[in-house]
């Protein structure tokens, strides 16, 4: 039996670059011949909505806006073509909501690359409503007896980082040192190194990210970069041989952390960067790069591969994030924690409150 | 029947960095057991030899010190535990003359990253006289068909940009652009792009340069810095679906040409750092490497089997570097061409003389 | 302007497995939302399309049926969803009319290996008519300054071949034998080898093959395989040092092919299998395979990548394919020259006629 | 201060193919220049020291002949070259105990296929008695705080393994499926595979290997071969999406189970086989491993880096390889144990005794 529809919704609008967010009553709209419509339950609240929201970046919004990528939801309907999608399936509306399918991209699987691509709550109206339409062949299949606000989070930072770690080749048993690995992202990529087989050295600052990086998120080493005399030296210690781990992701990018991974890698070595602080530069001395061969990249979210496989690390209970649940209309507080940098863990939007 | 072998030979001896060349008399060496003694008969020159004479490279040069390591010749001597390696082979002495074989590196064919590696004419003496030492294992063979002297250059340059390009990832059929590619390592890096199905934009300055990469060396565009208005553009409009070239192999690099070939590779393309400038630094926008996820890396020389391949697509005549013969006793000369910058190919020295 | 499409249109028609062919006029079909209407105007004949009438394949076919998948045309009509094609465009329709695109396999540009593919003249309406249908994701793009006559076969074999080759892992310099060498599918791999810098060793029998692979097709060795008295040495023996070729096509398997080429090929070396011969089966000895490390894969048709890429070696003049034209209405001899292995070449349908 | 070193030692010596084995004294070797001499304390008993006893292999061996491949010791002397390693040091002698370093597979890290390899206890004495010489580049290294006992059946059988499941490319978050999982190479293989973030599924017969393998070893399920009506459904079944397993590691092959692995193995997926029965064949049907684009593939023992990497993941803790000691002078026993298949686990000597 189909699921009721309603002819309208709740959903946080934005009219305006930067204006004040509009929690109100919008149409519930139509999926086309690819699409489906996700009645979404439960929305994560990541940085790039503050973006979104502020217009601070180079690329444009559509507008009016409603925000969010990281929403969890059921499929209420779908369009002509949709075969594997069911109605009632459980899925994941992504940063990347679809893409063309046909360009050089796309044809290897690297559809992120995509230059005509949908970004939900970007170039496309997103998870912050209670019905969000997404491409069929592109929402996260979901397994039907996850929490879908636990899972949440994961349909964008899980999945990033998890790219991340996949780009830079470390093989079972090699060393990964993860920048920033007492926050949002580096403690998920803590767990998934752990689950990937993969040896972790966290580095981040203060006794309460080290007791957390050591007994909850599998890192065997913890460099504290405010208290470390000398950062580059330390990391290479924490290898056995003390050459220095096989890769370093970077979550939190700043250029000194940047200059500091092409120097502690070992020889080569990857290091990939996942963050995207405004206006940096990677930066390498061309010297050392060249005669210790080492590889520097950036890693973007991850394809609907690598998410379906994230999904399952995480499905599998490797993986553990914290999350607080608020209502889709208590919207405009979250963001306010996040521009004060209050927020620790994710949260995560009921869309029916 | 064992060729006969002098007491003593010619050699140019640097007694103090920087001191005048001294072209005298010196004792011939024995090999140990794992050696084998070269009869030199060609030496090539090149800008490291400048470097490991004026001591301004960071790692101390042994003293004194025989420079050279581009050298061609013919196998007089072996220790005993020889067994590959005849009397009578003809073989090169390469930049690598020696490795331990037993580390990380040397375990993953990474000889060139071996820590404790014996460097031809900087810590072990090198090419510039008539007899010289090599350890069996790491001489390349050379067809006895192959002219001892055009091989020379072939034993440095020819195998680095070899390398570089294996590195680079790029597939036959797909872009690469040289950057330099009118200068002595350009122009071999062309030729094997093209031997291994490679399809080459050309970067350099002139009409004669352009003329040569595109006539003589295979390139199929030539993209003049000093002429375009904009060449980031102009690159990424040579290659027919105008998103850039696979890969970037950067044989002069500085900062600026490196940080335009990140911007107009292609996504998920490499950009590969070969030549060695002092001082200078990788740099590249943080946003835009991670959104068209590039890879960055540097390419030092080639290992054993990269030397074996460099030599065999030029030993089936897909490779040409000119090269003017001298004797070994005007390496002074060549020196100072060097340091004048007036050199175009390569220069051979011609031991005997 | 819109091109003008008629209601009907003359085609070829099974109407029962294996009864006789109807050329008659039938409807011209309409694209669904993500599909494009092809005028066909070549349609190369594979011997895939006889196993498709005779019904002697495992899998069933769609009845009544259009057979043929070698089409090239240009595209007249376009479904609401598509984009990227444009009415005008050249195209070609493949084996692989369209796939799922959200299975684990498409997921992984491992589109023909999807469960649910839609397969030219065999599971959907082929190339053997005037217009045909072809998912607008999966159809070819062919440059217009191509004849399409010309191109048609490259569609199937020329793709086939060149998937099996990047398959084997052979890099430029690198030796690959290709068995069947003087056949249709093997005369394309000769030249796509060559064109990917890879050096080739035809095995065939017969001089007049031998004069064509060595002098036309680029092919350094050949060993005739009726001629030769240890076909394992001889093949051997081609490779400079003995070893053997680093890969195999086998293009024409039957057991006893394929058991020598493990035995010939390079320790660490891979045998592809193309070929599908009814009933046979790929045997190896297990200790040999063990202890030289072999590697035989099955490669099937390529992907919608592979395939760009295979059009643009053809495109760049590097294969020639020799093919004879006659009207689709004389596909019925065509068929019969077939059965009795009397065809040298490709046939290409004019289907105007 | 150097180790005491004695003239004559306790050895296990087959004087003639097949003739009863003579316990006897004989001269301590003194190491080449690039050799090292270990004093063995413990040796593992391997299947392959039966065949070099009884000379039933196609190659020959060594004669007298001390057998032996699995020992661990210490270093007591070492040749003028050695470096890297110390007297003092705890080593392994493994099968491959030398090899050329110069040719096209030693050239590319893979001495294992070396056409010039030293086999220890087969073409050069092994560690079946209390002083064995190993090429110091060939030993592998031991942490000091491994008990040499436990760690000597690593060495052959943990690399084997090992190695195979790095050959098999099965990515962290797959399935690979063991066959003879409940075995000595088996158990290691289940264990090996759960460390580097594998899933396994286990096929093997009985409900003590059942309990063993899902209890103990790691793995998620296990398929009875003897119980089960249909394999190939039930390993199919045993993966989520019923595509079957990633992966397929043979470590008992015979006929039957090698082609049940081609059909059950997921489509792109790998086949490894590391046994060596004898006279057996690699078999699959053509068809299918077209069309599902499966790779088969052997393994042979693993190179210095692989051993390194097996060595480490045991000294974590993560494999446990149950054994049993006896004395050296015991041999005799354990062959026939061996002869009879009474043999559970892996014996070890205790060279002391």
């Amino acid at each position: 039996m189909a699921p009721q529809i309603p002819e309208e919704q709740w959903a946080q609008v934005i009219e305006k670059t930067g204006a004040p967010l509009q929690y109100k009553k919008i149409p519930v709209a139509k999926p086309g011949p690819d699409e489906v419509l996700v009645n979404i339950k439960y929305s994560g609240v990541c940085h790039t909505d503050l973006h979104a929201w502020q217009g601070d970046w180079p690329l444009a919004t559509k507008m009016p806006l409603v925000g969010g990528h990281e929403g969890a939801g059921i499929v209420v309907a779908r369009g002509e073509l949709v075969e594997d999608v069911q109605i009632g399936d459980h899925v994941g509306i992504k940063w990347l909501n679809g893409s063309c399918f046909a360009c050089d991209f796309c044809q290897q699987s690297d559809e992120p690359l995509c230059p005509k691509p949908q970004l939900s709550g970007y170039t496309v109206d997103g998870t912050f409503q209670e019905y969000c339409i997404g491409k069929a062949a592109h929402v996260a299949r979901i397994p039907k007896e996850l929490p879908l606000d636990a899972v949440a989070p994961v349909l964008c930072a899980g999945i990033t980082v998890y790219k991340g770690l996949k780009e830079s080749g470390a093989k079972p048993g090699q060393w990964v040192a993860i920048v920033g690995a007492g926050g949002g992202l580096g403690s998920l990529a803590l767990q998934y190194a752990k689950a990937m087989g993969l040896r972790a050295i966290a580095i981040d600052t203060g006794d309460e990210k080290k007791e957390m990086c050591i007994n909850q998120l599998g890192a065997e080493h913890f460099v504290d970069f405010s208290k470390s005399s000398n950062v580059v030296k330390d990391v290479q210690a924490a290898t056995p041989d003390g050459l220095g781990p096989h890769a370093v992701l970077l979550v939190a990018v700043n250029e000194k952390p940047f200059q500091q991974a092409a120097e502690y890698v070992r020889p080569r070595g990857t290091v990939v960067c996942i963050g995207l602080p405004a206006g940096a530069y990677l930066k390498a001395p061309v010297f050392e790069s060249v005669v210790k061969m080492i590889t520097i990249k950036g890693s973007y979210v991850g394809n609907r591969k690598d998410s379906a496989e994230a999904i399952d690390f995480f499905a599998r209970g490797l993986i553990k994030s914290p999350f607080k649940t608020v209502g889709l209309s208590e919207l405009p507080s979250v963001y306010e924690k996040m521009q004060k940098g209050e927020i620790v863990g994710r949260y995560v939007l009921d869309t029916s409150k």
